[in-house]
């Protein structure tokens, strides 16, 4: 475990470099060396050790206004980090208490002790607190149980199936007595969701006759459609969805890049016609609008981690440098499970 | 009053002729003269003497799969009616009495007893119960209060103000605290929903820098839109909606015409990302949705007409051969209030 004196310590961070045309390129990012930062009152200084890399991260590199403010051009990149502490100015926290907090793209982060959140250290392997209990878990947890509303013998639909979110929402669905159906984008993942993760199907949207599969696969219709892609699914399942269907909508990663609007024709009224005539509910929503049953979210879905009934996938990748190239990748679909950046070692794993 | 023996009556009718194709005409209706039906058991023979004309009839004359059937060729056109009783086979009801049911377009109507409604006699005038205290304004009262939700001092922005449930949505929204912004077709129309309704503002969408009026109209953003319209009016308005902002969506009059989809560029997504990043919900519903809330509405607002905090105007057309070209008139913004055609005489006017 580092534990040299602060002054010395060297802390690599990526930068945003610029704002990426369409998909994002290596270029886009920069990778400085500086030293790490002094520590004001109530601060806590971490050394990063996984960094999660996520799909909402593409909209903070644009300039779009959004839910949040864009990375500034030169400003650090932002994400979700566990790390330990390894000096803290704040009574809550001690060195190598292992804690949760936005600490971005870097070897260290400091954030005032009241952004940091304990890691629960039953919950191993501790890296989960950033994938199935973590924001990506409650995210689907939430999402779907506030306004998919699952009931007894739905349908519930959810693409990038084996994904962080998917992958949850999915088990969820079954939990609560619905049928889950995936799409991913691989027979590999397809196989993974239908016998790993125990949906009643899963479609592979590059394969052929697509819009054929699913309705195979939803030979009843859809009646929560569970919208972390948009593009080409979303427009594919539309038509099969039921009276009354509920959408959640938390994501359009197949969007994220688009430089302009695709060409028409403009199926905007189109979808009102549908939303009017099949009395459908779309809802966006993003995590922190449910800040308040976090805790009820985690503590359910670690008790279904522990039965055995919702399992997940990490996909790793060694090195902060790394990251530029992974989230690139994880626009593509490249990943396979939640995406993490081991950027040091994990204390309760090398034990 | 008509009262003569049932083997003599003549029943004029109007059926579809055609399926129009993009705006109807008058060839895609046709009047026919038939006797006026035979009673069987459990039925009521009515004479029409209000049928009320509502955008949805444009739907049923396509042969889209819609929330109900559409009407057949040669079939009689269905609209709501305000009838007397002049023959009855069924216990509830007796000569003279007034009923509201789905007689169509025709001069007689027979329906079996549970498909019709005693009039309350004490909302006078009694074509008021195909209007403000019936189907229109039970669907403004409950998509509001139900899906849009408004609250103290938030913006609720509805089309076709001056209209049957446009009028409706306005002014509950001023009765609940909120402001009421209005769009409509003409300056005449703008004035009577600012000065005679009470509405905050009304915008002309025919008139110059419709968006920027919106926008000026609306300087804190829009909490509620109620979707009565679609069209360039929903793409003018929606990028002023408001984080978590309510979309109830019961109507799509402004594309009800169209024969293909408008030119892209496709917002379809653009739209889904707006919902995300807003978190905005968009709720289809049709008024028989909030059938168990019907009674507490019609009480509500007949309470409100009482005390002059309800307003509405009808817009009468004389005589069932009218009603092909009022509908027309009606799908283009011809009229101004609630169209209702007087097929017969009103006995508690004459009285």
């Amino acid at each position: 475990m580092m534990k040299g004196s602060m002054s010395v310590l060297v802390n690599r961070q990526i930068l945003l470099n610029s704002r990426p045309q369409g998909e994002p390129k290596p270029e886009d990012f920069r990778l400085v060396e500086t030293k790490a930062p002094v520590l004001g009152e109530g601060q806590v200084l971490c050394r990063t050790i996984y960094l999660s890399l996520d799909p909402y991260m593409r909209g903070r590199m644009g300039s779009a206004k959004n839910y949040a403010k864009p990375v500034e051009i030169g400003g650090v990149m932002e994400g979700r980090t566990l790390g330990e502490v390894i000096h803290s100015n704040h009574q809550d926290f001690a060195e190598t208490d292992l804690v949760l907090g936005p600490g971005g793209w870097q070897e260290y982060f400091s954030l005032p002790g009241q952004a940091l959140r304990r890691v629960n250290p039953e919950w191993k392997p501790i890296s989960t607190s950033l994938g199935v209990l973590g924001m990506p878990g409650v995210t689907a947890y939430t999402g779907l149980l506030n306004i998919g509303k699952p009931q007894q013998g739905e349908t519930v639909v959810v693409a990038a199936a084996s994904g962080a979110v998917g992958s949850v929402v999915g088990q969820i669905a079954k939990i609560k007595g619905a049928r889950a159906v995936g799409i991913a984008g691989s027979t590999d993942k397809c196989q993974y969701v239908t016998d790993e993760l125990g949906f009643d199907a899963c479609i592979n949207h590059k394969g052929a006759n697509f819009s054929e599969q699913v309705e195979a696969a939803c030979p009843e219709g859809i009646d929560v459609y569970f919208e972390n892609v948009a593009g080409m699914v979303f427009e594919t399942v539309l038509p099969f969805f039921n009276n009354f269907a509920r959408i959640p909508v938390c994501g359009t990663i197949a969007i994220a890049n688009a430089t302009e609007l695709p060409s028409g024709p403009n199926q905007i009224h189109m979808l009102l016609r549908q939303i009017l005539t099949k009395r459908l509910n779309f809802k966006g929503f993003i995590v922190s609008d449910f800040s308040d049953q976090e805790e009820e979210a985690l503590t359910t879905m670690a008790g279904w981690i522990r039965k055995g009934k919702l399992r997940y996938r990490e996909d790793f990748v060694d090195g902060l440098e790394q990251a530029p190239v992974a989230l690139i990748g994880l626009l593509k679909g490249a990943n396979f499970g939640k995406l993490v950046v081991r950027v040091s070692d994990d204390p309760t794993r090398s034990s």
